[in-house]
């Protein structure tokens, strides 16, 4: 079962509920929370058009009376909104009604929402947004990609090693390469906060590479990359942007020649190809690691389609026991934990071990 | 004249020279820094394939004895290497024996010698390196590309104050338009050091339009776009890489298909003019602006004509004056200095004049 924020993105509900009806379509049962009136009416319209019996889909609505926007102050809005749609489908998965919660709401919000709502691993410092890029020929896992704006050392070489767990674990790597985004190769090169991350990650026991440039982003030179939310969400966002862009200046370029334009038609195809490789919102959203629970944010921008694949993305992360498998190796490479303790912080020297 | 720092850069002395001759056949008057005797074997290499004498070409060779490594620590380099290729020709431009400096080499270093040998601007906290990236219909100009890795509030403001001198003195607008560069529009988004940013540029006199996000950045929202110099290079970096790699894609793919291959050669002049929108190199390099006089730092990759197009760039701004014009608009715009003071440490509500 998962749990959809039907209120959240900027085009819900119908994005939402549409992308949902078309997962539900696949046989993945959805709990939709939202205005049940209005979901209602969206999901009748679909199923007439479709000439189904809106009964046979395994989709069932629960009503809330609160709305998130995209404007709002994270915090302070979970903590208020306590009949939100991201608050109650949260909850749902916390008290183990559905599996995982797929959100593209007010991004900040579900962060916050699944911290601690979800609650940490223990032993966590910060919970971040974690995913796959595109290479030359496969992929890179970047961690963060937008949940924490400020990081200290000792949080990024955490992102380090939750992304050698992650990556160890879904591409059975024994050993993957860690990197460090910075602005140059040299250990003097980057912010205070990178230079410090440098310093630990060569003591610590993982594979660390050294630092990258993101000019070597596609260059499959490194498993693992990491750096903060904020300039990992700067790097995702700009590659989306060129990208958009080259391609929509050889859209509009081919008009000035008709042989370009011939030129074109006949490479048609692969110009998908590569569109699809780059098209980040293809793969629907990603998981917030470090916490207990499956919690994928997806894009703010999703239409029906991204939303659907945000969807089966979370069904198969909980059928694969994703989460679950990834916390409890994450859990052997933390230190153990003194649960009389109650705080989260740790010393740097014992995150290395 | 243009002083050149002949042993800077991943290809120097080579490309360094030869860039320099290039840039003398047309006319522009060289100080060449570095080792004479591996300058002169080169330049007579390339006179005597190209059938000319030497002596008519606007060229001297300064000789240097010491080299600062591309991974060298900058300061304690700047400080101990009197004698190198780099401090030499940044003194010839202080004691006005050139005008202009050019060098591919440690950025870092070239940073450091060009605060303290050049000397900042009276009021400015910190120079940075600005330039203008290619948009749909224009250029936004990006500051600081790279020379302050950890910005303070103040900092970022000044940055947005010298973007406004510089955009209105080359393009001739009023009050162009500053953006901040963060993780979304919304005023709670971005570090903490641009959401303080975020207030200081709303209560400021500059045409101020909020954040915006780097996937914006060719979409001619903004005139200006404020960053600190880490952020900034990873976005400078992550378009190139991008760039390079669709570009690269298209390459590899096209041979799985022969209608392709014919489609993208009916198309080649099409994606040569792409490839030169994107390629920042072909502009040579960047002012470093808040200094007394012209520093341009060119790309360490940088081939022969990016050194050539970096000098010729680096003769235009000395013709018509741009850092002269730059720092005098900018000078009116800071606070009067209190010369007996001495620190350049400005209060924010000062700069806010």
């Amino acid at each position: 079962m998962i749990a959809v924020d039907a209120m959240g993105g900027d085009f819900a509900p119908r994005a939402i509920v549409q992308g949902s009806y078309q997962a539900a379509n696949r046989g993945i049962p959805i709990l939709l929370f939202g205005d049940s009136v209005h979901i209602k009416s969206i999901l009748l319209e679909l199923s007439q058009k479709d000439g189904k019996s809106l009964d046979s889909l395994p989709i069932t609505i629960e009503h809330t009376t609160q709305i998130i926007g995209m404007e709002a102050e994270p915090g302070r809005a979970v903590l208020q909104a306590k009949d939100s749609s991201l608050v109650r489908a949260v909850q749902a998965v916390a008290d183990g009604t559905a599996h995982a919660i797929v959100s593209a709401g007010n991004s900040g919000a579900a962060l916050v929402a699944g911290t601690l709502i979800l609650e940490r691993v223990p032993g966590v410092l910060r919970p971040a947004i974690g995913d796959f890029l595109p290479t030359k020929s496969g992929s890179v896992f970047v961690m963060d990609l937008g949940a924490n704006t400020d990081c200290k050392p000792e949080y990024l070489e955490q992102f380090a090693l939750m992304g050698h767990a992650y990556v160890s674990m879904i591409k059975a790597i024994a050993r993957p390469r860690i990197a460090l985004l910075s602005n140059g190769h040299e250990p003097y090169k980057g912010s205070l906060a990178v230079k410090q991350t440098y310093d630990l990650l060569r003591k610590s026991k993982l594979n660390f590479v050294g630092n990258i440039e993101p000019r070597e982003l596609f260059d499959d030179l490194t498993d693992v990359i990491v750096c903060d939310g904020f300039v990992g969400n700067v790097m995702l966002k700009t590659m989306q942007g060129t990208a958009k862009t080259l391609i929509s200046w050889i859209d509009t370029e081919r008009s000035q020649s008709w042989l370009y334009t011939i030129g074109l038609l006949l490479s048609k195809g692969l110009f998908r190809g590569i569109k699809n490789k780059m098209d980040y919102a293809k793969k629907g959203g990603a998981l917030l690691l470090g916490v207990k629970k499956p919690l994928i944010v997806a894009h703010g921008s999703s239409n029906a389609v991204a939303i659907e694949h945000a969807i089966v993305f979370a069904h198969k992360a909980v059928q694969e026991r994703v989460i679950e498998r990834f916390n409890a190796q994450l859990a052997s490479l933390l230190p153990a934990q003194d649960t009389f303790v109650g705080a989260q912080r740790l010393d740097s020297h014992q995150i290395q071990q």
